[in-house]
């Protein structure tokens, strides 16, 4: 049986908004502050890197406890043995991407509306990351906002976990928990921060008490 | 056991040259004209598109008995079934790829000198892609220009099959077979020609030519 995954602080990875941290500084300060699970995002560098970052990445993680999710990347998430893979609307298809991870592995699939949310019905994602909440600069290419009262809507359609992307922060972190996220996946509210375990302690503390 | 593979005449795609052909059209032609094995190369498109561009791709070839081989990503080989993987130095590492691919896979490396042959002396890869052998424009990040004799001097130091790549065409086949390549790996002598299957007919009687 699959383990039970905390998807409450689902810090995803962005090296150029990074204020020129290294990726491990990053993920293991935002670790020490409360985020729950990790997806590493490359999408420039060549896949010896990736895999390299990606296996120093499973070795820091695994030793918070924090699982791994590698964005896109099928085989550098079987290369390294990470918990799961997150797969877009232009990645690899979800059929094929299970197909290749196995029954076992986390596989998540992000949604950007009502329709997209339906078609995952007949699947067996372990979550759907649905965004952009809110409009958002850190994705050029992104899906128009769908609002608070698009993920509420969301929520009345699927028990699968929702975690909700896009320019999601510390202050509207209580309203998207309450609007029916399991979980909030973050990019600039921790990577582009000062101090990033103490801004992950600060979103981890909201998401806490908005579940109240 | 593993299938004999034909390495004789392997066609690396190319799209962009492909002077505005599909890939369907120049992989069929090819097949026809008597290209033993075709490695689709995709360097800027997302997964969605790779995976379609490579299941039509295992299709078409499988009806002609040719086998498909991936270039760089092992995720895609899985999902499409392809018969192998080719992986570049700066690709994910050849252990991590084979172990992903599995025994009865082929998997091939690509060395631009002699220490890199060395070094793939202890990996048990199908085959080696040894070049650039002659300057080329189709790869601007290519190593230096190894030559017919650094091609020669490399055939005996190592019994893996090598197919030889770089500004390889009909005028110097003869000479790369003689020098020991296994078989020859073009781009633009066959994606490029006005017309695809005669290019791949003369590529393939020149090299049964040379071997005699």
């Amino acid at each position: 049986m699959k383990k039970s995954i905390d998807y409450s602080l689902y810090l995803v990875t962005d090296r150029p908004l990074s204020l020129g941290r290294s990726l491990m500084e990053v993920m293991e300060k935002a670790a020490a502050g409360g985020t729950t699970i990790v997806q590493l995002r490359e999408k420039e560098c060549d896949s010896r890197t990736f895999v390299e970052l990606a296996r120093a990445a499973k070795k820091l993680l695994d030793a918070k406890g924090v699982p791994l999710i590698i964005n896109d990347r099928a085989d550098i998430a079987l290369a390294v043995g990470a918990a799961g893979l997150h797969i877009g609307q232009t990645d690899m298809p979800y059929q094929d991407a299970r197909r290749i991870m196995g029954p076992e592995a986390i596989v998540g699939l992000s949604v950007e509306n009502r329709d997209q949310v339906k078609e995952a019905a007949s699947l067996d994602a372990d979550y759907l990351g649905v965004g952009p909440i809110f409009a958002t600069q850190t994705k050029p290419d992104a899906a128009p906002a769908i609002g608070l009262e698009g993920l509420a809507e969301i929520r009345t359609i699927t028990k699968t976990p929702l975690i909700a992307i896009g320019s999601v922060n510390l202050s509207n972190a209580a309203e998207v928990i309450r609007a029916g996220a399991d979980g909030l996946a973050v990019v600039s509210a921790i990577c582009s921060q000062p101090d990033i375990e103490q801004a992950s302690r600060n979103l981890a503390a909201a998401i806490q008490k908005a579940r109240q």
